[in-house]
């Protein structure tokens, strides 16, 4: 259990948070809901103002944005969103547009689709874009992503990895993300894809100790200290931070890894959780 | 973590563990090696007498023995054991067959094939044979089984259940095993068919409070106390005796379950844990 600070302290180091992040983040596992219900889809355009929303949807992650593009336009409209752009960034150069700029900069939401996180960050990373989503998230907009657009979030993502094994030195590849959410880990598809040992070897070899396997048709909608889980699967949640022993340092090449005292929470919609405490919050 | 508790009532509860429980169970999470170094059927062979082994290949859990129990055959009489012979009880009376009951009786292993869990328990469970393992294990028999024959071992068994699911209210059937460890939950096939909701699942619908989740090509070797754990893959040990939440009792029909504060390890080859402390030996 995290030691629980004097109550002072707290409330400043939640300030401190606050400010730095003021904006919110819907982290999605991938596959969400755009026929029945939509309840993420919905949550998105409703902390990103309802009716008054102005929606940017980033088509960074693939190289076929055409329809993607496109179908989520048309959902955000039928959501109620007041104004829904595009930004087709294909080129590193179109990272600075003054066009794109200039819609983003008026946005109160963006959202970025699925395809390969390595494209986010090859084309946005460190341009007047990444620039601008930064300031204008400390000052209050919101960002979501599925899929790729969920990999990229934290300081380090998952660029490539296998499902369906134990954790293993190398099974997965790590990159620096778009680091809007730092200090967390972060996989999704996470259920329907078996991923506890890949997010488990991405987790303990990264300076990150908490990390979040999101599932599909699910998100954490992350405002400052707080997470709340939103949709129909769930999201595990694993602290590495007080582990007692793991052969990490030891191991060689493709060898399976070892934790021993792990904290694991598994979370369904509703759920909320503290990144400070790194606790349920029930 | 567990109190330790005095030293005294510490090894008298060890003894009292030993006493009742003085044979070695070999767990394995299905597909064990059979061409290689097949490192976990020489550990079985080993642990049931070496070359002085006497060993009963179990087909009961299969509707087509045939050629499973002749595979077996061949791969532990390469592997030296002294004398190996089949037992196939296809139907509830062959559970009480004197001939059956003798080749049983004169066994050092008794290994469990795969094939469905339901099979081994409809055929044996209360029968001669039951009773005769029961007492025989008592006496220091080492009893294997794989996959089917993993499933079993506990006093509560997974019978069917979806993988690469989040953990829900319906997603497995439990029905008793066949007790050779009781309260303790068990999963197979675990990082390959990605199955920790289920094993999550039906971890916290019975009164055991901890799971092992084994890989394919790996085994815990169950020693009195201690276990051990042999092969290519993992162990992942999940503890849910104190638990700071979860929705369990609160939940309808396949809804998704919520748990907070569990205990994670996963540990592979050569890493040992201790029941009675629930904590691994490192």
């Amino acid at each position: 259990m995290v030691a629980v600070k004097p109550k002072n302290n707290e409330s400043n180091s939640a300030d401190a948070l606050a400010k730095s992040q003021s904006g919110q983040l819907i982290i999605i596992g991938g596959a969400e809901d755009k026929e029945g219900e939509c309840k993420i889809l919905r949550e998105f355009i409703r902390r990103s103002g309802g009716r008054e929303a102005r929606i940017v949807v980033m088509t960074v992650a693939t190289s076929s944005p055409g329809e993607l593009g496109s179908d989520y336009r048309y959902l955000f409209e039928k959501l109620g969103a007041a104004v829904v752009d595009i930004v087709d960034t294909e080129r590193r150069e179109d990272a600075s547009s003054s066009e794109n700029l200039e819609v983003i900069a008026n946005a109160t939401g963006v959202f970025f689709t699925g395809g390969d996180q390595a494209r986010i960050t090859e084309i946005l990373k460190d341009s007047e874009i990444d620039d601008l989503l930064h300031q204008k998230f400390a000052q209050g907009l919101v960002i979501a992503g599925t899929s790729a657009g969920a990999a990229m979030m934290p300081d380090m993502m998952i660029v490539e990895g296998e499902g369906e094994t134990n954790p293993r030195l190398d099974t997965v590849i790590l990159e620096p993300g778009m680091g809007f959410l730092p200090q967390v880990a972060i996989d999704q598809h996470f259920s329907q894809r078996g991923r506890l040992g890949r997010f488990v070897s991405a987790l303990i070899q990264q300076p990150a100790v908490l990390g979040f396997g999101i599932d599909e048709d699910t998100a954490i909608a992350v405002d400052g200290d707080e997470i709340e889980v939103i949709g129909n699967g769930a999201v595990t949640i694993v602290d590495v931070a007080h582990l007692s022993h793991t052969n990490l340092d030891e191991s060689l090449h493709d060898e399976a890894l070892a934790i021993c005292g792990a904290k694991l929470h598994i979370l369904p919609n509703g759920y909320r959780f503290s990144l400070k405490q790194r606790d349920c919050i029930c």
